[in-house]
């Protein structure tokens, strides 16, 4: 593992020098000059590698590590981490089939799953009379027994009565509307936030508190344009990248 | 103001009192019933309204925080923070233009502006010869004096010799582009990451370190497919909202 500075050198004075190096290790892990599951040599060998005291390494593996590129095991080492699943953004996000596609066992737990009467500001949205029966459920999604995304979902009663009846462990929310509502989307409004886990989220999650996650509200339609789901997620930020093409610039 | 628990206590057993709380308080935000710069009640007050200890209240105000929903400023309150900006994805975008629609006076200041060598993974990104040269340039982008936003830039020195030569301050670098090289922007390749401030982007940003940056990565290619800039760009997660249409299930 030939652990070089690359180009930091060339960076101008302002910029401060655990930055460089962060950069420098950054751009080796892009160019797959380190791969997944390699580990690092020990800090003290790293710094005498690179030149730098301790201090500057451990603030460069900082960075590295806000960004979710590499794993810090505690008395054991630190590893590079395994590349980010890509999340299409212009796409409905179907967790399980997306993450079957890429060769993951994906799960899902019932976190909570109880018959709500909407508030105002859900009623809004989801265009309800005021105190009209919403199903709200909250589900935990893993990959191979990891978990990875928490999914809260506001659905009307009206539209899908008896949906908590369904086996939602076993089977996809969207598909239980789909084959037993005969309900499709036709498109969803997305947000994205980046947010900070709460120690409620990290312990579901089973990540540190403070991680970064991002934050997704959506409000989904169907065939008629009329809202039939509120979701709100949170996916771990070192697991998932979201992706999407830009289109010609907008003058 | 009127705090109310709304349906917070319809809440399964499972989800704890702060979240509910929270829950809550989110929700009066998203309806309108707290709208922007309304102070909070102080802690105690707030606390005794809502009938719960004070421990339990911060940590419900520590959740609305991290997702930049109120500003705590110490020794004199809590605010009902601005609603963010949102910004489309599926187009490139013009900060200065987008902000000046917003009614914002939008800022830019330079932080490096170097030519350097591209390394291995820069040169793969651009398509271009190892060891070309590119320039590298560190901006920060304020609006209405406030720093909101890090942005660097990749761009060969090839397609727009000279480049570090014109007002990267006062000009927008695509209509830099457009004008003086008659190059346009046809599509970008986007990718979104929630990440945390490290003390570089904190100080620079004027945010707490630890707190939530959606980190952009863009490889933007001209009217003839040809890769022109790789950006990386780094957004205050409490000021910026990310939204997109998604279409039709992707089965």
């Amino acid at each position: 593992m030939d652990l070089t500075l690359n180009q930091a050198n060339s960076y101008p004075v302002s910029i401060p020098l655990y930055i460089q190096i962060a950069e420098g290790l950054i751009a080796q892990i892009a160019s797959g000059e380190l791969t997944p599951q390699d580990r690092l040599p020990s800090e003290r060998e790293l710094s005498e590698e690179l030149g730098v005291t301790r201090m500057t390494l451990r603030r460069a593996l900082g960075v590295l590590e806000s960004q979710g590129l590499i794993i810090r095991v505690h008395g054991v080492g630190t590893y590079i981490a395994e590349p980010k699943i890509e999340r299409q953004m212009e796409k409905v996000f179907r967790f399980s089939s997306k993450m079957q596609e890429r060769g993951f066992n994906p799960g899902a737990k019932i976190i909570s799953s109880e018959r709500i009467v909407a508030d105002r500001a859900l009623s809004m949205k989801l265009a309800l009379l005021d105190s009209s029966p919403v199903y709200s459920i909250l589900r935990l999604r893993s990959i191979n027994k990891e978990p990875v995304m928490l999914e809260s979902y506001a659905i009307p009663e009206e539209r899908f009565p008896g949906l908590d009846r369904y086996d939602l462990e076993g089977r996809s929310i969207y598909e239980v509307m789909e084959i037993e509502y005969n309900v499709s989307i036709l498109r969803a409004r997305q947000s994205f936030e980046p947010v900070i886990a709460t120690t409620f989220e990290a312990e579901l999650l089973n990540i540190p508190v403070g991680d970064a996650l991002m934050l997704e509200k959506r409000l989904s339609y169907d065939e008629d344009n009329i809202p039939i789901e509120y979701g709100v997620d949170r996916y771990r930020g070192d697991r998932f990248r979201f992706v999407t093409e830009a289109e010609p610039l907008d003058l």
